[in-house]
């Protein structure tokens, strides 16, 4: 990220964004041809599928069951879709069973569903939500920010219509950039918009005209932000995709371990546990931002507090990227030990 | 922005935060308490303010001479705006009768205008648009993408009620981020909005408690970007506003000089010739890309083509930030003499 910046339709430069979307289709696990990041964060990507996807009265399906859910059902009434919420207990998910009933007997145009829930460190079954959204109809729009390139993410495979990222997670990335993937499904969707996306800036007609071969300019793309994309997607290659996965769920499964040696629990269920994003109950009669100013100050270690009506109740520690290697398990389990002791 | 990322709370990244508000407020020169940079782009700087200033059938006059102002005439139809342009030839601007009559009898929200317009190189003047515009009860809102750093800015003494900039242009910066400022009559306005604004990504009532002493989390800051804006703003202040816009004016002089020396012909009339954006009429009988081509390949001088209209009939020569400097004014005179020779 360095490097001189050079210009936005520089030869060189063209180079480098085909090689991005080559290398993000490898790490989405998909043959879309919409497939590009968008100048703009984790949730400027969740912003950027919904305002493509929805037109005025489209009706909508959020499944909430943290933050990022929430989060969802916001931007769906901003796009003045007509908002239906499936809710969970925050650490909790969705059956097959739940989405089916909340589908029958209505017009659902979109289901929109967070792989990863990074409040909280659920992980969600996909496929089956995927395959009731088809039965009835709608779209399946996924976040993919805490899961992509941590954990297995199959769009094609999985049936997934929509889906969004960002850089900072699993990619091991600086944040400032959302990949997103666009399938035959949703591309049928924004061919036959009858309105114009409320985003100028999003407008996925005039973003990917930029990405394809067109090179019609958009807006001036964050080149030296996607030299470092580009650079991360690379050592996810060289890495492998399935490796990267393996030393991410190894990773967690060492630190939850260690979590319940000490006597602590975690939050999630270990069938639905993120590896990468590990919540932590807090124990009783500890403060919650004394123990991560000592950790911060004392181990340089930043560990994340709770969020929403987790705020406070939970520790989340991120083992991602880089991160996810035992011995920075190991280093952040002592330094949790002698922080409580 | 090489260095290492840390997180979007940590207490360095908070006073890295607080120096970029105080350093942004010099450039723009205002008091503004509402002075943050956006995620995102110039344009989604021009999104940030119209998407947050406008709400459904409000009535928004756009001053259109270039690409830049038929940007902003989009987005207000996205927002639902009314939309009423006034348009002058590119190459041209706008005078203080013309916007009186414009608005004479209407009821106008916003007026909004593009202080150098980068498609054209035309310099508008401000601070009499901006005295029309309160006469009949309008904000201004101010697109200060290539202007800031370069030129004047003077938002408080001209009375500009929103302006946005990019960092890529006279700041010398990479691009990424997106400086906004707002003042006292578009915080009333903000405050008694009735709909939230189509953008969650973008609605300051929530990015600007981030950006406060609340540091309420709305999205993940792009935290390397913001240590490239921090470093460029520092350079602006060790040099000094003044003296910085004194090497940008020279610079253009020069170039504008020359170019008229080798007999070829400026776009622009003098009295409003940008000095960091020269639009240079491309000479009968030689072709657009080939010369630019050349330039590219033979001197690793990257100049931009002429867009929209002008596409084919002009080159745009930026001398912008470390390129507002002699020695390069003259290496890209004697490149492209060299070079339609």
């Amino acid at each position: 990220m360095a490097r001189p910046t050079i210009g936005h339709l520089d030869s060189a430069f063209l180079r480098m964004m085909d090689e991005i979307r080559s290398m993000l289709r490898v790490v989405f696990r998909t043959e879309n041809e919409l497939t590009l990041p968008i100048s703009g964060t984790g949730s400027a990507g969740m912003e950027a599928c919904l305002t493509n996807l929805i037109e005025p009265g489209d009706e909508v399906l959020v499944l909430e069951n943290g933050l990022f859910g929430a989060r969802m059902a916001d931007i769906v009434q901003r796009c003045r879709g007509e908002l239906r919420t499936l809710r969970a207990p925050w650490g909790e998910g969705f059956g097959q069973e739940q989405v089916e009933t909340a589908l029958q007997g209505k017009k659902t145009k979109i289901v929109a569903l967070v792989h990863a829930e990074t409040s909280t460190g659920y992980r969600q079954d996909v496929p089956a939500i995927a395959r009731v959204a088809h039965d009835h109809g709608a779209l399946l729009v996924l976040d993919a920010v805490t899961s992509l390139g941590g954990i297995p993410v199959e769009l094609d495979e999985w049936g997934v219509d929509a889906a969004y990222s960002g850089t900072q997670k699993c990619l091991g990335c600086p944040p400032g950039l959302a990949p997103i993937s666009f399938g035959p499904r949703a591309e049928t969707v924004l061919a036959s918009r009858r309105t114009k996306p409320a985003s100028w800036y999003l407008d996925l007609s005039m973003v990917r005209r930029y990405w394809n071969e067109e090179r019609v300019y958009h807006h001036t793309a964050p080149i030296n932000a996607l030299y470092g994309l580009h650079e991360a997607l690379r050592i996810v290659a060289v890495e492998g995709l399935e490796a990267r996965w393996k030393r991410h769920e190894e990773a967690g499964d060492r630190f939850a371990r260690g979590i319940e040696e000490m006597g602590l629990e975690m939050l999630v269920a270990p069938a639905h546990r993120l590896p990468q994003l590990n919540s932590v109950r807090i124990p009783e009669g500890k403060r919650d931002e004394t123990i991560r100013k000592a950790m911060l100050d004392g181990h340089g270690i930043e560990i994340g507090g709770g969020l929403g009506e987790l705020k406070g109740k939970i520790w989340r520690v991120g083992l991602m990227g880089s991160a996810a290697q035992p011995e920075v398990v190991d280093r952040v389990l002592t330094a949790l030990g002698m922080t409580l002791r």
